[in-house]
Order: structure tokens, then C-alpha cells, then sequence
């Protein structure tokens, strides 16, 4: 069960209470692929610019299982800059700079060598290139979109019907209910199951995230960790993990069952929440590109040790 | 086991934005007691002036297990009001009023017929009074105390006698920086840890809490709920239920085995999760009023269904 992501590669520049880390890799595509990729292949789709520092693509190689062929590197084109800097608690940030660059341009190609993916993750763009990339997806079995505040304000139609065409939305507190106009969290989130998902994602950062699906509620904690060198990158490495384990699981299942049921999102979330736990464990993917999945499952044993009751 | 409560019992204000309550019962003691009630009887002490409505009273009698003895009514004296407005997030609070009254005077008696507690729970107040409050106690196996930023900042050497002699703190994220100075929750509670206590429950309202124990953390979300009309007593009512339920568990072994041990306390904060989620459904007591076991019951299997992996 192939998995596909659409999102950003850029080049950060983070400054947190401690450290400094200038034009290092990130974006949404790369930390999603990075971490789906320890549940297996996954495809990814971003543009850079020329300027793409031989380095990044190094560090990419390294995860075996990341499919580039969707990277494409733009003749004459910058690559998407952002620069931002943590509060002391590591939580809030301020943005220093945002050089949009080649995202203001086309959108990347799809390969067709991706058009029989089946599991898609929509990151977070204008919902109207959401949808497009859609119609790359033919087989597309499960799909899951990232969105945020800037385009439930300025593209809301475009976000409403993409909603009619994706299984999964992700969204945090302030989005959910900027959406809806409902302050719960539990009660936005039921609207926007009424506007066409089967199930929404509540993400609270260092407070985990609320599933609301249409079989059942979960609520999750993040895992208490006390080691955060840089969140960024988190909520796409926690989306990468939730769908990397969907689409695992659909492989172990040999395709068949329900990949979207709530009991596989709710265990899904999981895989997600502990691949994120070890992102901001390091700037960029430094964290990730020395982590083994034996790491991860003990990890993930930690938690579910935790929460058991 | 017996368990006793030290706090207050006030005349509260409450102002959400769709509706509000005068002069309705409240306080930390009445809201522990009655919630720790559910697992087993229960000893307030709290000093009442003679203000104190009829009312009032009958309503704590109607909670069979809850032991009024120790409810003082004052001469002379006036009971402790206070006035809130809640944001329109149900989260965030304004103090509109604060007239302390009776708290400003000397503490409440504890009755001799409870000398014989061993379950104690210090509710909010100075350290000071907390730790004239546990020599009332000699027969003491667990106390637990609740703590506050105001103490913290004017009260500290007090407090951090005090806590040499509890076993468990809880306190909020806010304050548990404001007490060791360390932004990570879970750094700040083992800072706490190396204090004195030997767990630290952090509070974080509607995101749940984390147990920092020396034998382990664990982090539980709140129980996810749509139904918010009072979040007053939420905090004191999580205690009420996690203390009643350490207590029973007490009993249930008869008195035998480790009362503070890492899961015996996870399994309690659970129970004082989903006691509080009933509590912010009304104003003051009026759900737990109307509430029966097997509602609690059902909502904490939910509440493990929700969260088993």
C-alpha cells in the first residue's frame, strides 16, 4: 500500500532559548517522509530551487525508504525559507521571516511512477492545490489533509470541498475552531466530520491530540518528554508516523479491512505521537537520521505502558 | 482508610458565557468531598461563617458519606465568597471578587474524632496552616497537598517544609516553573521529586495531567467532553476523586500493600479524571448531585476504552 506526500522542503533557520541552527533542512514533506519512513516507503512530492544544498539531498539518501523522485529541483527557482524563534517554554515561536519563494510558483510534478499510491498525505497548502494534486492520486484509498488558519480564512470554499474528498483532517485547536465557530474542541471537530471527513485530529502539541471519528473519540497525551532541543517539525512528523503506520498496517493485512477504522487511527496516532517524541529531540531530522524502529517500538511499548490503565 | 480534607467552603459567583449562578456552594473542600464521596466516606474540615445559607448544608447532607462534623460555622464571622467570569473558551478565568472573610481568621478546628485519619488532603491554602493541619493527623499514611503561585511566592520557605512532609504535591504547570524554575513540566516535577514528595501531579485543566512518581511518569489526557458549563471545582473535584479512590483502594486490601505506589496512583488520577468531568457539567455540586456509581463507573471504562492501545 503505497504512501505519497505532497508538502514543502525548506530551508530553516531556528533560533531556540539555547541554540542556534541556521539554513538547516525542513519543511512538511521532509519531515513526514522522514518519519513515515520507518514504517516503510514513502513517496515524496516538493519543489525546491537550485539553491538546494547538496547536503539536504545527502541527508535525504539516507533514509532508504524515501522515494525522491518527487523532489523536483527548479532551474532558476529559490527554495522556501523560514526563519523562527522559540520562547523560553519552547512551545510558543515567533516567526523571523517567511521567503515563500518557488511556493509561490507551480506546484511540484507529480511522477507518474506515483500514480498508483494509495495512502495520500495532503500537507499543508492552499486547499485548492490540495485538491489538484487529487486527481494524481487515481487509487488513492486513503487520504489525509494538513491545513491551517491562512486558508480557512482566505480560501474556505476550496478547503469545504476538499473536505467532501478526504477520509482525514488535521488540524489544531485555534483551526478547528476558526472552521466552525465552536470553542470545544470535541464539538468543532463533530462539525467538521458533518462537512465530509471520517475523522478529525485535534492536534494540541505538547498536549497531544484529540481524535474525533466517527466510530468513537480518543483523546491522546503527547509523550512527557524533557528533552526538546526544537520542535519544529513535529506536527508533520506526527502526521508522518500516523500515516506510515496506516499504511503498514495495511500491507500486514494484505490490503484487506478497514484502514481507516477507529481503532487504526487511534493506534496509528500512537506511532505518530512517539515518532514526533523523538524529532525534537535534535534540529532538522539529526535525531531521526540516527534512530533505529527498534528505538521506536520500545518507545512506543513506554507509552503504551503509560497510558494503560 | 479514612480520608479528611482540609479546605474551604464558599459562596460562589459564577459567570460563563451563556449563563450565570449567584451566590451558589462551592469551595475546594465541598468540591473534594463530594467527589471523593463516590469511593468512600469522607471527613471536611472547613470554617463556615454564620452567613452560611441553610441550604448549603442540606446539600452536603445529602451526600450520605461525606462527614460534616468538621464543618465550622463560625459566630461572627462571614463565609469566604468569590466572583468569576469565564472567557468565552471555558477556560481562561477573570476573579471578579475575592472577599476572604472567615479565611482570614484563624483556621477551622479539627474535631477529635478525626485525629484517627490516615488519608489527608492539605487543600490550597498557606503552608504554613497545611502544616499545622498534619499535626491533627498523627495516625497519617498519605498526605497529599495542593498548592498555589500566590504560596510560592510569598510562603516559600514554608512550603518547602511542608514538603518534606507530604507525599504527593499537585499544582499546575505555572507553578511548578514558579517553584523550581524549570519551563519542561515533567523537569520541573523532578525537581520537586528531589523536595521531598514522592509523586507530583501537574494539572493542566483541559489537557489532562502528568505523574511525575519516583517510580515512573505517566501522562493522562482529560476526558474529552462536549458538556462544559461550569469548569469551577474541576481541579478540586480530580482531587476528591483520586484521593477517594487511593483511600477505597486502601480498604480493598485492607490496608495492606503500598498506598502511594506508581500504578496505584495512575489508576487514581484516572478516577479523579472522570469525576471532575461530571462536575464541570453544572454548576456547583448539581451533577455530582444527581450522579450514581455505575455512571462513574461506565464513564471510567469509556475513559479506559479510549485510551487502551
Amino acid at each position: 500500500m503505497s504512501l505519497v506526500v505532497t508538502g514543502t522542503i525548506g530551508i530553516d533557520t531556528v533560533h531556540t532559548p539555547t541554540a542556534t541552527a541556521e539554513r538547516i533542512l525542513g519543511g512538511s514533506a521532509v519531515y513526514f517522509s522522514a518519519a513515515a519512513s520507518f514504517f516503510g516507503p514513502v513517496r515524496l512530492v516538493a519543489a525546491a530551487g537550485e539553491d538546494l544544498p547538496d547536503a539536504f539531498r545527502a541527508t535525504l539518501k539516507n533514509f532508504a525508504k524515501i522515494d525522491t523522485q518527487g523532489l523536483e529541483v527548479r532551474k532558476g527557482s529559490k527554495t522556501f525559507a523560514w526563519g523562527g524563534k522559540y520562547h523560553e517554554n519552547m512551545v510558543q515561536r515567533d516567526t523571523l521571516f517567511t521567503d515563500l519563494n518557488i511556493l509561490a510558483e507551480a506546484p511540484p510534478t507529480v511522477p507518474g511512477s506515483y500514480a498508483d499510491s494509495e495512502f495520500v498525505f495532503l500537507g499543508n497548502t492552499h486547499p485548492g492545490i490540495q485538491q489538484g494534486f487529487l486527481s494524481s492520486f487515481p487509487k488513492r484509498k486513503l487520504v489525509v489533509a494538513d491545513t491551517m488558519d491562512l486558508w480557512i480564512n482566505i480560501a474556505k470554499p476550496e478547503l469545504l470541498l476538499l473536505l467532501k474528498n478526504v477520509d482525514g483532517l488535521a488540524l489544531n485547536n485555534d483551526e478547528a475552531e476558526l472552521l466552525t465557530g465552536k470553542k470545544n474542541p470535541v464539538t468543532a471537530a463533530k462539525h467538521i466530520l458533518a462537512m465530509g471527513p471520517r475523522f478529525v485530529v485535534v492536534k494540541k502539541g505538547e498536549h497531544g491530540c484529540i481524535l474525533v471519528h466517527k466510530d468513537g473519540i480518543a483523546a491522546l497525551p503527547a509523550y512527557p518528554t524533557e528533552n526538546v532541543i526544537d520542535p519544529t517539525g513535529a506536527g508533520d512528523s506526527f502526521a508522518g508516523g500516523m500515516m506510515g503506520s496506516l499504511a503498514a498496517s495495511a500491507v500486514a493485512h494484505n490490503g484487506k479491512g478497514d484502514f481507516g477504522s477507529f481503532d487504526v487511527v487511534r493506534r496509528a496516532l500512537v506511532y505518530g505521537t512517539v515518532t514526533a517524541s523523538f524529532t525534537v529531540e535534535s534540529f532538522s531530522l539529526d535525531r531521526l537520521a540516527k534512530m533505529h524502529r527498534p528505538e521506536l517500538d520500545a518507545r512506543y511499548a513506554e507509552y503504551a505502558a503509560m497510558t494503560r490503565l
